[in-house]
């Protein structure tokens, strides 16, 4: 295995890779020339410097076109379960795709005419179902299978490069685990804003795609249509059922996954927008539906068996160029192009979060925006989940495949019952046609979604039907509590007035010295009258010391001392808190002031703040105190 | 291998788990007739309700005893790699173990002799050198030995286990990392307090260790004192050296780790304390000489192999009693001393680092004690890096051994040479004797830890090697940051006195509702006549509406509403304070009020607070300023 020639194919597949990164990142000073300077998502949706269909089109497709790289071949895995013979089904299953893409299409075009400031299964739903649970069902069933996304596109992606160079096979899960990381840090610092200079690998896939397409042709006309390596056509191998080629036609449709994309960007295409993201679907729409003829027929000509360890892409590029400079290219743009499809989708995923998040079904977190301006908890939580499930998976595409999809498909759903419902209510020109056509994409989508689940569900799938109905209680629940936050927070204006409380402040002091002297000069500052310093002293030789040392520094402010036996600061300090609450007459409120420091290197946090912080989260648990800490910034 | 037999053997182990567990927890009854009620340590120390030396015993002697359940497995697996010929060597190699344990009591007598209070390594060299280093030496080698001690006495009570059910071998990880994890929440919770209770176990271990060589004894004297398993003697394999041998020997004595203890606890010790405290020593040793001898000469009668799924006990145990009662008992006995051992250990480790951490050489952390008394930090470390070395290691006891005792024999050689500058310093009587036991200790355990070091280097020990004197380093450097600040934070106490600094109040406002009114009362109660209220708007309508609602509340005090572009509170914060920094002609401190939700069900905090927290934790990163948080109790 560890010839060395492989380690020469590494280093050159590695200059290979440093080359298109070179050119995405001075992909800037081309598209500047050619589209003017790059521009924030907020500057596109406020000025009128909106992209031309055909810009457009690489930017939104990296999703569903990068999917044609492991589409087939997972139909083809189920396939070859019943050996050779059932491997000329991928010919008619493929047709099916491209004949439910088509209906995909034609469905989200509808989407288009409906929304043209752009609208996912969500919005949709939620505008035309008043039964929130509807909604839920195309946020939950998306969110999960964006997740589920990242996990493929990412495994996908290592699949290929460990095919080209079988060296790195042992690090494949690492390696995607590091991959997922570097997407959550290029997201974590709002890269994804400048998504359009990742326009051009995905133009270079397709043309990757679209010149393997066209030799496979080239060397048929040369060998033959029929070559010594394809199987026979038209055999029922035993033991094949109808259902087990719909699960195979299940697997091959996650070809179809990133469709919704457009749909979901109609505001950034130029004027007239609606018909220029009509045009990128048609184009899109025809691209994909050559690729994934071209490249399935020539799988099967080529009688291509999936093999864990060399990806059927990879092997049918090597069969028409070898293991030269061609088949590397094809290798690291079908690389980056999936890497770029997970990167895409941790923008979708966190964007829906937030929406659902701010409608109050999900934990509110998910709307924070971090200091770049992503949406920090939602890119957080996609990049953990997905890297656990590559974990448990083993980086494994075609074993995550049969969880793979059927989210999707419950969305596209969704969405179209949610668009008949509009043209019955709203009408409008042609709106019959329109009618008819989401009628048959509804039923087209909605056999699809119980195809998926029926052949999928012993595989897998049975866990997203069990997370995806879980997803939509747990919204609900979370929408209910805080409704009643709500309810229970709202007060009269006129009647219910802030008032001063009597506070008594608290300030804990370890000593005389600068330390304190900066806590105490904040805690004066207060003009509270009711100011408490408290000593906690392990024997009494150290009290009378700290009495003494009070009374010389001028007494301050009134000092308690008090005997700690166990070393604990805690349990005198709870017992001084709980005198204080029963001794006052009247209710008063008691404010605890704490000392931290902020040390010059993070690293000695370690070494300092600890009773602080312990203290901070005791009292938090169990007292109903305020808590304040005064900073101390130390020199060394 | 899962034959049904074997579910019958693990249901038929549980119970006699169980029972055991029974037993130890009702021994508190038992115990209470013969000694009186549990004592705490704090109250062994304070009053004359002292033990009896031979009640010390079992309770002190855990950590040395359980040693002979791996000692002599991890010398034989070293010689076992040059064949069965090799075997022999296990019986001169113990006799070595022995008189080595024999010096070692001795050297560990006159420390008793020397240190009443008790005194463990760290203590004497710190007494009897100047030179910090050297009882950092100690410190830092019986530290890094402690955890290594959890780590090999999990795995070697999980290897034992296993090898009576082997249906639990997949999950030999899983359990070792889990019985951790028991031993984390155990002492955290302070139970370690009442160790006295697991005296029971230990002499049941040490009953069943005598009944194996007595009965080893009986079928000798029956089947003959060379039997056909027994190997041949005399004969030098090929390829066996000396350092080879030696090598085995550095395995073997692993089975003397634990020595230490009886001499640090001489005040738990009825009186004459030395006295006891001595006796116990020779009893111990007897006890163990014997063992080891014995056990040693039966493994090798009985020609037994090391095998990494049936440890040699076991094998051995089943040799003479097949797989009925008294081998379970067995097993399960060797399995809770085992734990017994790490859980000694757990306290021994977090006194150890708390005395060291008081002394201003570790993080001054390792001194808090939690809840319930135990030192939280130090005991969550051991967990921690204990767990991580078991997963590293698959808990295979033989991979651990060569990264062990070393550090325990290094602080062996400190004490030593901390005893020998004692009695050439304060003489006293029979000094010279004492002085001469002294001096052989120190040449012998110096001469053994050289021999570990160099015979495992290449095994692990080189791991040791550099660990330890890194954490010297550390340690000298973390005292030199403690004094440091000590002198940066010394002020002269008759012109440096605390006055009242002026202090801004800002306050954050989401609206007005019931936490407003909350965290405003307490701001109002301050006196302070600086307050603002901060209101952060993501659009000038909502704003609007915020300043009229204000207005309508009788302006509780000045209201400032800023507006976000980005939907971020930090950035239009940072720019007020930023603002409030420039704009105040003389230095003023910033404090800033936060309400803080307090919900009933923990899990409800995934839902809020988010705000506070990011704000909190920035602010801490990035400005100076005082930060106050004030509980609001969420009712539902």
């Amino acid at each position: 295995m560890t010839h060395p020639a492989h380690f020469i194919e590494l280093f050159f597949g590695i200059i290979c890779l440093v080359g298109i990164w070179y050119s995405i990142s001075n992909f800037n000073s081309v598209k500047r020339t050619l589209i003017g300077r790059p521009m924030r998502t907020a500057e596109l949706h406020a000025q009128h410097n909106k992209l031309i269909w055909y810009i457009a089109l690489p930017i939104l497709s990296a999703d569903l076109y990068s999917s044609v790289a492991y589409g087939p071949e997972a139909g083809m895995t189920e396939l070859v379960k019943f050996g050779n013979d059932a491997k000329w089904y991928i010919i008619p299953i493929t047709i099916s795709t491209v004949i439910l893409l088509a209906i995909l299409i034609l469905s989200y075009i509808m989407g288009v005419l409906a929304y043209p400031n752009g609208g996912g299964a969500y919005a949709i739903a939620k505008d035309n179902y008043k039964q929130r649970w509807v909604s839920l069902i195309a946020s939950s069933a998306l969110l999960v299978d964006y997740i589920l996304t990242v996990a493929v596109s990412v495994s996908s992606a290592l699949a290929n490069v460990v095919s080209a160079y079988p060296i790195i096979a042992p690090y494949e899960v690492v390696l995607a685990v590091l991959c997922v990381f570097l997407l959550l840090m290029v997201n974590l610092r709002g890269v994804a804003e400048s998504a359009k200079i990742f326009a051009w690998p995905t133009f270079g896939f397709m043309a990757c795609m679209l010149i393997i397409v066209y030799t496979g042709f080239f060397d048929e006309t040369r060998h033959g249509f029929v070559q010594q390596s394809t199987p026979t056509i038209g055999n029922a191998p035993q033991g094949m059922t109808i259902l087990l080629i719909l699960k195979a036609f299940s697997s091959a449709c996650s070809a179809l996954t990133g469709i919704e994309t457009i749909s979901n960007s109609v505001p950034i295409f130029r004027e007239p927008r609606q018909k220029n993201a009509i045009k990128t679907y048609i184009a899109l729409g025809t691209i994909t539906a050559i690729t994934l003829l071209g490249y399935a027929y020539h799988l099967y000509v080529k009688g291509i068996s999936p093999n864990p360890n060399n990806t059927m892409l990879s092997q049918l590029s090597e069969s028409y160029f070898g293991h030269g400079l061609l088949y590397q290219i094809i290798i690291w743009f079908t690389f980056v192009v999936l890497i770029l499809a997970a990167n895409s989708t941790f923008t979708g995923f966190s964007q829906l979060a937030a929406i659902v998040a701010a409608d109050g079904f999900l934990p509110r977190g998910l709307t924070n925006r971090g200091d770049r301006l992503g949406y920090s908890n939602g890119i957080i939580a996609l990049a953990a989940i997905a890297s656990l499930l590559i974990i448990a998976f083993r980086a494994q595409t075609n074993a995550l495949i049969p969880l793979y999809a059927i989210g999707v498909f419950l969305s596209f759903t969704v969405a179209q019952f949610g668009l008949i419902k509009l043209w019955i209510r709203e009408k409008g020109s042609g709106w019959k046609i329109k009618l008819a056509i989401n009628i048959v994409g509804a039923i087209v989508t909605t056999v699809v979604a119980v195809i998926f689940a029926v052949t999928k569900f012993t595989s897998g799938a049975w866990v997203v039907l069990i997370i995806i109905p879980l997803l939509i209680f747990f919204s609900l629940a979370i929408h209910h509590h805080y409704q009643n936050i709500a309810n229970e927070l709202k007060i009269d204006l006129k009647s219910f007035k802030p008032k001063g409380n009597r506070v008594i402040t608290i300030v804990l002091v370890s000593g005389v010295h600068r330390v304190v002297h900066n806590t105490l000069s904040f805690a004066l500052g207060l003009c509270n009258e009711n100011i408490l310093a408290v000593y906690v002293g392990f024997d009494d030789d150290s009290m009378k010391k700290m009495e003494a040392k009070w009374e010389e520094w001028g007494n301050p402010c009134r000092l308690v001392t008090l005997k700690s036996k166990y070393r604990s600061v805690l349990e005198p300090f709870s017992r001084l808190i709980k005198m204080i609450d029963e001794k006052e007459e009247f209710k008063s409120q008691i404010q605890i002031v704490i000392p931290q420091f902020i040390p010059k290197k993070w690293w000695h946090n370690l070494l300092h703040n600890q009773t602080a912080l312990l203290l901070r989260l005791w009292l938090y648990r169990h007292k109903d105190v305020v808590i304040t800490t005064v900073p101390y910034h130390l020199k060394k």
